[in-house]
């Protein structure tokens, strides 16, 4: 640990999923000896699914942080055409210890140029397009290449938390905060993945994606032109 | 289904544990057909372990609801003795078709005498503080008894959603809301449990909860005396 506050920051943004980052950041929040701080575009309040953030500082006055973590949501793939937002993400990250996303954050990272040629996780029916940006999609539910580590789609951000903590607070502290937060998790149904999901979620979840899957795409299309235009 | 929207309402407060508010309202505001309202003792921004939950609404203000749901929280004790609270939760309590808790909302439950002669779960390490309301305590990570359906300790609340999604939605609907959060949980330790946490992490939450425990078991006892004094 370094002497001052290990500094952990959560881009979050409206229409993000607050579950990616509410699940992470209660666990992340009981590091001993870290700074926590909540950012946001344009600071102040963040919508979310019906629920309002309030009191967000704006990304662009965090100095540096060693942890940035950005959540994913129906908005991800708009938001990685924010260029100021993108941008903000990419200075951050480069200069943290630690990338790492939950869900579809792993598209911001990626057009954030911070994924060429890393593994990274996504919520499963986004994780194709992370080649796009150079990336490797790999389907596990938390997934570590150096210093990024990524989670899966939204409740897997719990799963990331825990190997976050272990990673910089050691398995002892993880083990204890999951103790705390009475993590033993015991699903009434199996259907948390398209392996295991009856036939009929999985169709009635495709059809509810059908409508947004192409604007989707053309973002992320877009978003991956920028910042191959960048590059060249 | 009734004809009107199934009203959910999250009745919240500041110190609660915000996972057990945010877990659950992630999943339950998928149900077709609601309307989720979150409310407070005062209304407006509610302080939860460092983030800010703007524009709830005053508790005393919401006519009636479906199903009311109560976190749980380091200040959950002290609350079980904030008199106006106990009295709105009991009032939309009597009058919802479900009443619900996740982790030491259940002792709120208690403190509003809705839970006498039934069972309920809580966080395994308050568990014990049950009975004093005349509930009976459960172990189980999701508990039903009637109308009442509580969640065990902070992540809990997600099973706990699912439980309540598949009562009210159908299974079927519960488990396409699974796939789209990807809750096929895979936790990198099994500590979550006192029974399967290793010493080390067990002896370091009791050390932890030592100086709190006094002073919440006599809130606790307060809030049960004065549960007795107005039946009597």
């Amino acid at each position: 640990m370094t002497e001052h506050p290990f500094r952990i920051v959560f881009a979050i943004y409206p229409g993000m999923t607050h579950l990616d980052f509410t699940g992470p950041h209660q666990f992340l929040s009981r590091l001993p000896g870290s700074e926590v701080i909540i950012a946001s575009p344009a600071g102040g309040d963040v919508l979310s699914e019906g629920l309002i953030f309030a009191g967000t500082k704006r990304l662009a006055d965090i100095g540096a942080c060693d942890l940035i973590c950005v959540p994913g949501g129906a908005s991800a793939t708009a938001v990685a055409l924010d260029t100021a937002f993108i941008a903000e993400v990419r200075r951050l990250g480069l200069a943290a210890r630690y990338i790492t996303s939950v869900c579809t954050g792993s598209l911001i990272l990626g057009a954030a140029g911070l994924l060429a040629g890393r593994r990274a996780a996504c919520h499963w029916a986004w994780r194709y397009l992370l080649p796009l940006f150079g990336a490797v999609p790999d389907d596990g539910r938390v997934v570590r290449d150096g210093n990024i580590m990524t989670g899966g789609g939204v409740t897997a951000g719990i799963d990331f938390a825990l190997a976050v903590l272990a990673e910089i607070g050691g398995v002892e502290l993880a083990q204890t905060v999951q103790l705390g937060l009475e993590y033993a998790p015991a699903p009434p149904f199996d259907a948390g993945r398209p392996e295991t999901a009856p036939a009929s979620s999985l169709a009635a979840f495709r059809g509810q994606m059908a409508y947004v899957q192409p604007r989707r795409e053309a973002e992320v299309r877009e978003a991956a032109r920028r910042l191959g235009a960048g590059r060249a």
